[in-house]
């Protein structure tokens, strides 16, 4: 597998643009976005798990139960979200008018929304724009990007990534981009994934692989415990790698899996980098426990922990409050065969062992915190089970950033 | 009933005092507390649910359980938490040394510990101070307010109430103290809260009394969402109001009950107001629901949300989120049936109905939530369920005051 450029225009037959159409009235950023295959796909999705749900959720879900979409249209500015019917409406017109533009079915068409909630969503600008945004169209460099910088709200980064397989003597490639910073915690929120891939895979196969990739990657991303109502993920291949068709658990599913999974954890990890007002990203990785899913929920709970946060934030080796959290995790371990470990590229120190405190530099611990990627490595020698968790530290900057978002 | 002063030596025969042993060895504050009943008392207490557990929490649950208590020892600056079999030596010295001083049975003494997490207890400095200590108890102003003193940690605020009601033709009295202010979550975190009454009760009903009135208080406050290893509430009665002793489900019992809770209440939202960095005490009402466990779930979820949290300190009127953090908080409503208004002593506003936004005035809604004190009502039109539960703001102060907490 080699990393590639291209972003979601890498695979063969896919385009993308991207264009400003004002529904950010008060700035000069492109608002709206378009992906499209040249020929038909087959598709999977995942979508939020929040009891509310904006209209274009609803809409999204129905067009990829046949397991075949051609195109994406997202907006951002407005999560067209507790907007009722209206809004509902308005998510079916965006797939409509941008069906009828590129000439396909509106029911092969995912929509989704970012933003504001509750507030209506303008959709006499989208209509007045569509024919732009078809014309803003491109399978190269300025495509992807365009329609990257077309979703992005908070984010202050470009999270994107391709990269290239074999699979039966032929190159396979997958692009992909996401959105996110805010809002984020597992099970995905505020978060839109876009995904292409060139190779041939039948639908209840990528469906399968999504899912184990999801798992393991976004859905155990934590920024500040917020899951929104706009999430969704969503993976478009159309088989124009020319590979035999990849069925479930075959070695070729597998050597995709790893590359899709390799793909959804590299934008986790930027998305946790890019988590509101983050200064570092933290990765919170528990081994020996007795399973994977132990394993995870005392990550989360220490990832998702303000005080561990803040603790990041100000590099303070304060190893108390990463037993504290793991404590009120709901899962099993014994506190007292526990040990902690903080890494980085300055280095690594053990601060905690056997759920005691032993003897360390805090000068050194203050330098490994220090540094921009951090990770807390937690053992609790209970079994084989492992498992990471991605976040960011707790700034001031992430409750400026929050505390008057809509003005 | 009405509110006296005295604190936790308001009810007959109890007297309190506090001094600085050292524990905080960088700084001049009293570290060390004492409350005593001149007889014997019946007693209940709970702990928290954190997994890892302080030396303290052992010692007092352990002496706790026949229903007898006649004293507690407290100190602020040191957790002693995940500190081992030396800390649970030093957790059980505490209690001798008191009882000791006292004249009483060590096993009828609690010990509780506030501070930071895995360092050693210096309990040479408690030793060489009992005698101080005991010397420091006094039946007036000084007494509860010295031990006030000793148990706070980043509390900005003096916590305590005192209360008289009348059973039987006799005057009964409940005092308390309690401190708090980070690492607080539902089910009670790094939270001290000690309760005196001179009403006679049985153990049994003791307890019952208090588990209810935690449920409806202190289990309803949520500052950070993290919960402490050392959380403690213990209230001791004595008897000396010479009432007939009152027996679960009695008309006498409701009357202390809810006096109780109207205590613990009080003190939870003291807590709230002095959430580490608030600077609003945040009070979210859900209205309507099915049941008060449905209506507890989804206010909970809403106070937790640190994007609402936010959103209260910049006095942003952002709606959206309130539904969102409710969306999540895996508790049955519909949203299309859902009402928010926000109000406070400037006056209330309606800015959700049916799910979706009103017109409302931007300018009067940022009026209302500008003040100290807001609240967060929802109606979810489901049934007579409701629940309050109090939080606070998140703040810059959050964020500085744990960025860097141990130095």
């Amino acid at each position: 597998m080699k990393e590639i450029s291209g972003g979601v225009c890498a695979p063969k037959g896919f385009m993308a643009g991207g264009i400003r159409c004002g529904i950010k009235a008060s700035s000069q950023k492109k608002d709206l976005a378009l992906i499209y295959s040249e020929k038909s796909c087959n598709a999977a999705a995942m979508f939020t798990t929040n009891k509310v749900k904006a209209g274009c959720i609803q809409v999204s879900q129905k067009n990829v139960k046949d397991g075949k979409l051609r195109a994406i249209i997202a907006n951002s500015g407005n999560a067209n979200a507790c907007t009722g019917q209206a809004g509902l409406d308005a998510a079916l017109r965006m797939a409509q008018l941008s069906a009828d533009a590129l000439g396909i079915s509106a029911e092969d068409t995912a929509v989704a929304s970012t933003g504001v909630i509750g507030v209506p969503l303008p959709i006499d600008v989208i209509e007045k724009n569509i024919g732009a945004l078809k014309a803003s169209l491109r399978g190269d460099e300025t495509g992807h990007s365009d329609a990257l910088e077309a979703i992005m709200t908070t984010d202050t980064r470009k999270k994107e990534i391709a990269v290239e397989i074999e699979i039966d003597g032929k190159s396979v490639r997958i692009g992909a981009m996401a959105k996110g910073s805010g809002m984020i915690h597992p099970n995905m929120a505020t978060m839109l994934a876009f995904i292409t891939t060139d190779a041939a895979i039948a639908p209840s196969s990528l469906d399968s692989c999504l899912r184990q990739s999801v798992k393991r990657s976004f859905n155990r991303l934590t920024v500040d415990g917020d899951t929104s109502t706009n999430d969704m993920i969503v993976i478009m291949a159309n088989g124009e790698a020319g590979n035999q068709s990849i069925t479930t658990n075959s070695e070729s599913f597998q050597i995709f899996r790893s590359a899709l999974e390799f793909v959804c954890v590299r934008l986790t990890r930027m998305m946790a980098r890019d988590g509101e007002g983050a200064t570092k990203l933290v990765t919170v990785t528990v081994n020996g426990a007795q399973s994977e899913d132990t394993a995870e929920s005392l990550a989360k709970s220490v990832a998702s922990s303000s005080l561990v946060k803040a603790a990041c934030f100000g590099a303070d080796a304060n190893w108390g409050r990463v037993l504290c959290a793991m404590g009120y995790a709901g899962a099993e371990f014994d506190p007292e065969k526990t040990a902690v470990v903080f890494k980085s590229r300055a280095g690594e120190i053990e601060v905690c062992k056997d759920g005691q405190t032993v003897q360390f530099s805090e000068e050194k611990a203050k330098l490994i915190l220090s540094e921009e990627e951090i990770e807390i490595c937690i053992n609790i020698r209970d079994g084989e089970g492992f498992a990471s968790v991605w976040g960011c530290d707790l700034t001031y900057d992430y409750v400026k950033i929050n505390g008057d978002y809509r003005s």
